[in-house]
């Protein structure tokens, strides 16, 4: 029986953030995230796969036009060349990119207009990469 | 117990593609496929993943010479410096990413050499990736 | 004296093409271009280079915008998801790299309206690149 | 129920090697290893992928600093500018990719300091990735 | 007449920043910088090129631990995991690629310690690049 | 008038290599290169650019057939899988970038079949790039 086939459509955003617990005092802040307690940035790379199954008439599995515009709206909208912590889908959330992967998730979920999602990976730079599979 | 271990061979080819229905008019085509439908190219990598034991006495786990002999003849020859549309190889295929993953996944199995096949990996842009894993 | 600074931008588009001498038989052109002589395609990347002096007030050499939308109408809009040999800005023009560096410059030359062109890169694939930098 | 989040962390280490089986002749190492056979190196980069929680107070859900102390002390001291058949860690292992992974997994799963162990990939060149995910 | 090397290190940081003219209202700004004057953030390149004739003893043109010193002291320390208009080498700087180059050419151009300065690269990300080779 | 374009070809080779200065001691030899002065390796990018103009019939500046046969023949068979210290061209060169550069020059120059030689740059690790414009 054939299976389905994964599309990783890979999209960029250039953002500020900045880690930090509301729970903690500025001093431990810095001791817990070191650098990265400072603001600074990066060059994000958000790679989002799904799968579905190849249409035997269009030989598409996904609509990414559709998935292209879902991750706009929800997404890049609020990080691209933004501060992390200001994106209303990040309330809450310290941007580590574990944490980002994970939001990001829960984030694209709901309403995706095409396939399954089967991963959100965070790319924070060429040494660092944060996958997420989903709830279970 | 020991498991296997996954080689990822990168192969590359030069290609021209047009996405097209036989079953639509051009304007559906158009419709259907945007700028996908008007002849154009890619430099695409084709990721091969085998799995295999390695060897006791000489560590390899597959022969990567005699993949590459297999792949080469019964992929790369057909569509190096090609149009997708005109290999044998992908007939009535539609040359999208996610069925040249199948369609290569179909060639490359049979005959296989080495290994065990577990993964084939399109890249056809910085963009775009496409993987597929096979009949169940 | 301050020297200005040299601002490189990368664009992509994707495209066929076919090396072919219109005063060669076909027998010929396959002797001369080889594997080159069939439709094929390239993922390529095209590099603008312009130089400008940093405004003192806007810590801005160029008009990045203007830029964008005057490679995007001469050049981009011609070719990418396209047959470089339809386009009428290389009409006339055999397509190899070091043709099309040159040819690009020729369109973007004209009317650029924003720093001084000093460079155009063609990237056909990970192994080859193309400059020119213009008539004397 | 929220799944684990995978983190994958690049390392760099440049080193020489050369594939020899002590079992065999030199005629017999250069038929099987072919050019492989003669010392040579590579700009390796080694992948380890683990997994964890986030954590609700701090969004992290591995120690990086103590991940990087770990592989940097087991296993890029010995083998970071050094020649991979005289690390100790390496003591019997023919240098293949797939035998690096596995020694590797082997080398760094005891005493991981923070997360378990998913994934060691072990990247030769831009054509050859090798794949460990350890003892079933 | 030997001619001498010139020889290239990259060095990375990570940092925000923010284009905004101290001159200029938030809505001038806005207007003329568009998403730029949102703090966001960067994952730079900063390439440094030195020249020097190799040494017949030593073969080596430039001492490249004394450069990365200089670096790491002089720029580095400053920006890295950082906000570019907080560092004190960026004084009156407004922080775009051409004016960061031109910048950093002063900062590192005195008291370098080893060959001669020929040019600052600024690699902003995949898509710009940004240099400067110094007053004339 | 039209000016020549730049042609660059990318070449590839792994080798094994030591820093060391046939006059000094094993311990001075390690003071002045470090851990360069151990046995270990690279992946190593050649760029040969040369410049010529293009053919009017052809489009072609340069015979990329004939460069790589020269390349190959005079270069690559001497340094890939290889240690640098054992390549005939290279006898009496401390294996650094910067002297790998000049050596390649001196080596390509003569006998070249096609072009003018413009620069070569040996690409030693992501960090390291090493070019030489030749004699004056």
């Amino acid at each position: 029986m054939a299976r389905s086939v994964q599309i990783t459509r890979v999209y960029h955003f250039s953002a500020a953030h900045q880690l930090a617990s509301a729970k903690l005092s500025s001093a431990d802040n810095a001791a817990l995230y070191g650098a990265c307690h400072r603001p600074h940035g990066h060059n994000y790379y958000l790679e989002v796969t799904v799968a579905g199954m190849p249409d035997a008439h269009t030989g598409m599995a996904v609509d990414l036009e559709a998935l292209d515009r879902h991750v706009q709206r929800t997404v890049l909208d609020q990080v691209d060349h933004a501060t992390l912590e200001d994106a209303p889908a990040l309330a809450g959330v310290i941007t580590t990119g574990e944490s980002l992967a994970r939001a990001f998730w829960r984030t694209l979920a709901p309403g995706l207009p095409t396939g399954r999602l089967l991963r959100i990976t965070v790319v924070e730079t060429a040494k660092n990469r944060f996958e997420y599979r989903g709830e279970a």
